[in-house]
């Protein structure tokens, strides 16, 4: 049976503008994982009648709602009222989760007041989702044919308590299982990477698969409903294949979280070492790189070259390289990349060299050219990469994943 | 007459959750500044009955409706033709808008297919909103009592038309003017500068000054009604003074962008320039130094000295001190901002040295444990940044514009 779901996300500040509504985003990608339908998003503030009203057009068409926020003792558990007296359910005190909030408030050093027991008192008959991640426990129930469940409002808790909590929940409600594995792609366009996939898109009926853009590259989620997690990913495994080799290698790997990621992964296996030399990056590559966790492990550093001046003294780029060829080109790339090498002590360094724009510089040099370099060993590949006048930042997200894109094809012996 | 809006996003890709609502999000703060009432957000998908039920619904609660996406030659101008329907209008083809559309595809080469003319069906009566940023014009009637102005989807597109073409529309519809001006605070949280400002904030009617939370610092935004923009400013400038002088050294600026221009802005204004070595921060801090355009006139560059290796050999810090003191120390921070200050030509330095986690290092360093160094003239300065262990993610960025601000405090004489 095919579920539908609505979403209402309870609070102000989303009125106002003061945040956006990621906890939807969130939500709505998961449950379309769990093959459930999403007609509408509702955000309303914190105001009873108002969250009343939601609710009651929402169960209209929906049977499973789910709510985010207004579950914080200084909301007066907006959102829990409403719901009970909307189902005609009562609340009461449910001594577990205040103990939890005891043990939390303890843990942390923080005083309790009186109005964070209001947290403990939840609908009759409900099941409660246990809140690891903050103090507001979640709830879900079944009444008069619907299912409601109620998630905290902060992003990352409420991030958690979907995945955690109410993703069992609501596979309890459909036979079996649903599973799935994504495609990460880099390098090729939506439309490009869907019109290789469409014949084969349409011939599927379990697995799905279905494409998503993301701002750093077409993913393809492949999808399957079975009666345990073996059989689904037995259905998945031919299909994986299939697509995998009909993207070649512009697919940078399945279930992996990001291209820095497998760049680190791979410099890791390899025993292998990394290093930068930025100009129109300006650091964003290994800002990139840092972000993650254990990468000081494979990256010893990197060198922002915005001026000539640090490219001469710093990476030792000959003055009359840039004075001949300009300080975006190819020679220079590579003069930075090699200098970057030996200057950090690494194995492989990664140089970028470009206009992100707006304006030009005084050699013309068209806005969105940039040259990557990959200097390893006692060789250097020089690639181009052409953005267009696509917006400075853009083109310098998109110059640094390419950048990254060379470590990988290079250690993949795609290069 | 105080007015009441509500958003319709339309758009399957949100409800796929494939990207966030962000129009709402600019939408509303913008509505909020224009003192008009939003009470809910809705989005829903490609389909032409949803549409039609959101806007019968959102008309019995509001007197201002406003539409983002569904107006692309793809989605066969679903918006237009459901809102028209909604409210007893013909679409007429508008000749103006044809010649708009041909144009563009002309300026970019582009051949234009005959979808693209479903862009220039408009509903009579109305008034065409000029878009100047994309091919789709926005649209604006008044019907039955209500207010409809319909935007394109894509966020940039979006912003611009909402900022030039709805709020001139929607400022037409009261008398006078709204005008406010945003007072932009560094280092203090919200509920200490809200617990400054409290007593003031509630003498106050017109001009009004609310606070609003931001990644980056809390805001405090001034918003006064008057007939003209000139009696508007004049209510405004003394609750402005007032303001500042009760944050004093905590405010950056009003009506800023951001710390990283303020900062750029003051070396330019000085003739200085600025140079990073970064460790915890990974090259965060020249990153959004070069964020901006025109940062290469004073941003030198930057060392990523992410191992101890390239402490020593690129910043000339002494292997003695990293032993003694450890890498995440006052000594090592002062260090590399000295070394940087000489490899990169500067004439101010700066430098972080942490533990961003989630693990610390073999001295059980405290994670959040961040030194901040600033090198200028022959004189350093260390600042402790403590975070503690809010996230890996949050302790780089908080870092990263605590060093920032040390620049800021350091121009402006506050160090």
């Amino acid at each position: 049976m095919s579920h539908t779901a609505e979403l209402i996300a309870v609070g102000t500040e989303l009125l106002l503008g003061n945040i956006a509504n990621t906890d939807a985003q969130m939500i709505s990608e998961g449950l379309s994982q769990l093959g459930i339908n999403v007609y509408y998003h509702t955000v309303v503030g914190d105001n009873p009648q108002r969250v009343r009203q939601a609710v009651d057009i929402a169960r209209q068409r929906a049977d499973i709602i789910i709510t985010t926020g207004g579950l914080g003792p200084t909301c007066d558990d907006l959102t829990k009222v409403a719901i009970a007296q909307a189902f005609g359910k009562e609340l009461f005190f449910h001594e577990p989760s205040a103990q939890r909030i005891r043990d939390r408030f303890a843990a942390m050093g923080h005083t309790l007041t009186e109005n964070n027991y209001q947290q403990a008192m939840l609908p009759e008959g409900c099941t409660v989702l246990d809140n690891d991640w903050g103090t507001a426990p979640g709830v879900a129930f079944e009444a008069q044919g619907t299912h409601v469940i109620m998630l905290p409002g902060p992003p990352k808790e409420c991030e958690m308590m979907f995945r955690h909590r109410a993703v069992p929940y609501l596979q309890s409600l459909s036979d079996g299982v649903i599973v799935s594995r994504t495609v990460k792609t880099f390098g090729i366009g939506e439309s490009a990477a869907e019109a290789l996939l469409r014949d084969y898109m349409n011939t599927l009926q379990n697995p799905t698969l279905a494409p998503y853009a993301k701002p750093t590259g077409t993913e393809f989620r492949i999808t399957a409903h079975a009666q345990t997690e073996e059989e689904a990913l037995a259905l998945i495994a031919p299909v994986e294949r299939q697509v995998v080799q009909i993207l070649g290698d512009k697919v940078i790997g399945v279930d992996v979280s990001s291209l820095k990621e497998v760049c680190l992964n791979l410099l890791k296996e390899k025993g292998l070492t990394l290093g930068t030399a930025e100009s129109c990056t300006g650091g964003l590559i290994a800002k990139l790189l840092t972000d993650l966790p254990g990468s000081s492990q494979v990256f010893r550093g990197g060198i922002v070259s915005y001026t000539d001046g640090v490219k001469t003294s710093v990476l030792g780029v000959p003055q009359e390289l840039i004075d001949q060829y300009g300080a975006v080109s190819r020679q220079v790339a590579e003069a930075m990349a090699r200098g970057a090498k030996k200057a950090l002590g690494c194995d492989i360094a990664l140089s970028s060299t470009g206009i992100a724009g707006p304006d030009s510089d005084d050699r013309n040099t068209p806005v969105g050219l940039v040259y990557l370099g990959l200097a390893f060993g006692d060789k250097c590949i020089v690639a181009e990469y052409r953005g267009g006048k696509v917006g400075r930042e853009r083109i310098r997200r998109q110059s640094a994943q390419t950048a990254l894109d060379l470590v990988r094809r290079h250690l993949t012996g795609l290069l």
